[in-house]
């Protein structure tokens, strides 16, 4: 079977450089992409990328592990990562993991078996020992892992802080903050890190309470949520996910409260339930398109040998909505 | 390279029987399981995913082709197919499309290139007559072509019988059909069908608006929707998507309108999106997960060359919530 090589040979180019051609990426001068045609005319060279994920040097499948895709969240970071390696001539490769160590462990086996590029993977349980010798690069989203390639996170800090720091500019005096999956990432911690600061800084009082959440999508201990509105003079809310403010909002509604005038309610990820809710849903913008195209170009970067950052953090900010404004 | 032939060979079995054990599909007694095991041991066979899609016969990749990812209704779908293609031994590319005839025909190809083993194709733009050579299955979901290998829907017609019959049975008088991408598939003229003919059995007169909709999220007309409520005494909304009945309810919670004291809304799909509404969206329910299942199977047997029904419609039924009850 020709190789990539042949072309290289025959159009006496670097490697690199017939791939920058065939994957439409960089500057390639006219005359340089016109040698590389030639090359795989002549050789008829036809870059199959399914053929191409079978050469461990130049696969163009991308792996995607995600808990679930059905969550407004990852199915938008999905979106995004799928747009960006489309682009570059990649592919994606779906797997749902339900956040599950034994299936997350299941599909890196598969994909390191297929020999794919590399492999975005979001939050789950697996220890990073289990896959520390993969010999594939692993990009891990929101979710901090020593034996990743590159973990690419969102300030979580600093919009713990602005969520925070929002609901005391709008006059808030006692605030909650809710703390999803409670677990071994760093994720939610630093939300809550950078809440605390602001709260501290401002000399706002305020309570937190730890949900569990086995499922995703359902937070189950919401009573004690209700507990501490009913005894405290709650007037401010921030959830650690859209979802849970989603849930939340729904529990102040029940009770009576009014949002905003009464409660007024902050979410995180700024996804398309803070966008649909009504009230809209004030929430802290994770740039989950910069966090996808950067994922897919370190994947790219690797596979050419180029250095990428350990640790990647990338700024957020503040999608102001009603459900914190009067409207 | 050792194939799944020469491992039927050696174990004395068809190689129908074989891919049954590989796929853990069917029924297989313990004796000729062991059998295809052992001979897979001798001959050290190992099933690569991807190697397999290589060869025509036996691919394991599914093309998924959506408009796009992040949207309530796709992702769900798409979470249910990778579920289902998991259990099977299959794997899916997932592609955006943009609902563009030029990027499906794209990926079409991307897919034939490729060999992959079926195409499961959502909404779009393309003309049938495209594809109609291609020499791979393609299942088409929601969108009824002639050129598909086969056609799986849910009952369209039905759920808009159900959806106004529900209106009607709480005591709604006057109903509003607002019908979203209006195109060349039958889809949403089905919803409006049933729904006509349930006011007209009823007696129970009716507006129908036509939204225009280039984009998947944003429908554009919806002053059009505004006059109408404002000047005919409307008291039930039934809209062909979740989505499009998400941004009523802000219209009418604008406007000063409670749901459902004065006006009941219904959606369809049965989305995430009705279950975070606040009140819950009652929604036409489609048995989104029943489709992908079936989309798979049916790949999976006409791999197998077993015959599958060339249109297929699930029945539909009703998931009553807030909006249209009082709470």
């Amino acid at each position: 079977m020709t190789t990539i090589k042949d072309v290289a040979k025959e159009a006496g180019l670097a490697v690199g450089t017939v791939s920058r051609v065939l994957n439409n990426r960089g500057y390639i001068s006219d005359q340089t992409r016109e040698k590389v045609y030639k090359a795989m005319e002549k050789l008829n060279y036809q870059p199959n990328e399914v053929a191409r994920a079978l050469s461990r040097q130049k696969s163009t499948l991308i792996g995607v592990i995600v808990p679930l895709v059905n969550h407004p969240y990852f199915s938008n970071s999905i979106d995004n990562i799928e747009r960006t390696a489309i682009e570059y001539g990649y592919n994606i490769i779906l797997l749902n993991s339900d956040g599950l160590a034994e299936k997350e462990y299941d599909y890196l086996e598969f994909c390191r078996r297929n020999h794919v590029a590399g492999i975005i993977i979001y939050y789950g349980s697996l220890d990073g020992s289990k896959f520390s010798d993969i010999g594939i690069p692993i990009i891990s989203i929101e979710r901090h892992m020593q034996e990743c390639t590159a973990n690419i996170e969102c300030d979580n800090i600093g919009g713990g802080r602005l969520g925070a720091q929002h609901l005391i500019d709008q006059g808030c005096s006692h605030l909650l903050f809710i703390n999803g999956f409670v677990d071994q990432d760093d994720t939610s911690g630093h939300r809550r890190q950078g809440f605390e600061e602001a709260c501290q800084a401002a000399g706002v009082s305020y309570d937190i309470v730890e949900l569990v959440q086995s499922d995703y999508r359902v937070p189950e201990n919401l009573s004690e949520i209700e507990k501490i509105i009913d005894s405290e003079d709650i007037d401010g809310v921030f959830s650690s996910s859209d979802m849970i403010a989603a849930r939340v909002y729904r529990l102040l509604k029940e009770k009576g409260y009014r949002v905003p005038e009464e409660v007024k309610l902050v979410g995180f990820d700024d996804s398309n339930v803070a966008e649909f809710m009504v009230p809209g849903l004030t929430s802290v913008h994770q740039p989950v398109d910069k966090m996808a195209q950067l994922a897919v170009n370190y994947i790219i970067d690797i596979q050419n040998d180029r250095v990428v950052p350990k640790r990647s953090i990338l700024p957020v900010s503040l999608t102001v909505r009603e459900s914190t404004e009067n409207y």
